[in-house]
């Protein structure tokens, strides 16, 4: 089910912002049992990405109840969330007025299995590479090209990711996921200021586990890592296995931070 | 009026990859008397984009049918052709079996004066920065946030158009058109090999003026010009009057490119 400003539908206006331009932003959401545990920070970075647009940020109370309603019925789902610019003119000057469009619509839960939990995802190298640009970088903007390139890499079914770097050689995240390093005894997460988008999931282990450095991470390092992981605010903390032929073995710091994981009330699995 | 796949119809599903992730391409072409000079450089440029992006193009007749269509009756329009790579599931990774959508609409010429085509156009002088991805320049995609970024940056209704950079100082385009400059006597429009649009109207001009160099520009020498100005397909050639506080005057190159405008059978100025 779906609703576009509140109203039950399925479509939106050929001319708004959000299909002409990429103008605007989305959220996805992990529910379970009626509860999203990290429902606070996904509108938190919303908020954030509306200041940073310009685009007015909806009611969070508003936006609860409609999650509430396109989900009514369903153990479990992902919500998404989008917010564009809504209509404009032809031109990229955006409208003096905006009157954002808000899409709120549910989606099935993605098969996640406990050998995935426990055993790990392998990962694609990817030959796209992800472009330097602070005025975007962090938020979870419309404009994915660069995911859809980087996906569209690999079909194997067994490899469930793919690992982005910068032009810099240093690693960033997954395609929609976080990742997270341990070099050297110390965890670290890649900084986010110039590209990538930081995850929700992210920022929960970040407060967690305050030891956890942010910081440019190059590829070497990370390819010798004795722990590599995935964090994403719909699959939760998934151990990396292997990156291309390199191999990784889960290991004390994942496993800590997937028992954080489920402490939020987040299952381990998903059918 | 609008045609989605061939049918009126002013909406798109709200899961349409164009709006979900600005995954597709877009054209606007300036129509005439129902003719557009430079449909055929059109049709390349998208052709180029579906190959990059990997979207099965259309056919190129039944697109000059349906803009011939949804432009019945208006003397002078604006066509925007919107692909994208059609419907998908929630994630990135594009479907086997791609379903593009098509959608055609016609909209009102912006009003160009006598006085822009013969006095020129002021500019401002943009923060945002264009980041470098080869795998996305040149092409006209449907992420265009930094442009609507760097459009929002100015009001002043005296300023036409904006000064866009790369992160290595170099010029590269207008928000919304291409770049020329006369530097030491030789026209010069930049390289677009990292960022930035290839236009058709640049196309045109540069077969039209093989002297023409296709290079990295960097501000300064933009700056030092003796000769600055912008090619858009629905604008045309418009000389540059002052980029911020340095002035320029028309010269000769951008007359004759206006000559060569003309003769393609596009009028100078429009209501």
């Amino acid at each position: 089910m779906m609703l576009v400003n509140g109203q039950p539908c399925d479509s939106v206006s050929a001319l708004d912002r959000g299909l002409s331009y990429g103008d605007g932003l989305f959220e996805t959401i992990r529910f379970e049992f009626g509860k999203a545990p990290l429902w606070a920070r996904h509108m938190q970075r919303l908020a954030a990405g509306c200041e940073r647009l310009r685009i007015p940020m909806p009611d969070a109370e508003g936006l609860w109840q409609e999650a509430q309603q396109v989900g009514s019925g369903q153990a479990r789902f992902v919500l998404r969330i989008t917010l564009t610019r809504g209509l404009g003119e032809r031109g990229y000057a955006p409208p003096v007025f905006a009157a954002p469009t808000r899409i709120v619509a549910a989606f099935p839960m993605p098969a996640i299995s406990r050998e995935l939990f426990t055993g790990g995802i392998r990962l694609h190298r990817c030959r796209t590479l992800l472009a330097d640009q602070p005025l975007l970088a962090g938020i979870k903007h419309l404009n994915r090209l660069e995911q859809v390139l980087a996906r569209a890499e690999w079909n194997d079914p067994a490899i469930g990711e793919g690992l982005l770097c910068d032009s810099h050689g240093h690693a960033i995240s997954a395609t929609a996921a976080n990742l997270f390093a341990v070099v050297d005894g110390v965890s670290v997460t890649p900084a986010l200021d110039r590209c990538g988008v930081a995850g929700v999931a992210r920022a929960e282990l970040l407060e967690a586990f305050p030891a956890c450095q942010v910081r440019d991470l190059p590829l070497h390092e990370t390819l010798r890592a004795s722990e590599l992981f995935l964090s994403s605010s719909v699959r939760g903390i998934l151990p990396v296995q292997a990156v291309g032929d390199t191999v990784y073995a889960p290991g004390p710091v994942v496993r800590a931070m997937q028992q954080h994981w489920l402490g939020l009330g987040f299952a381990m699995e998903q059918a």
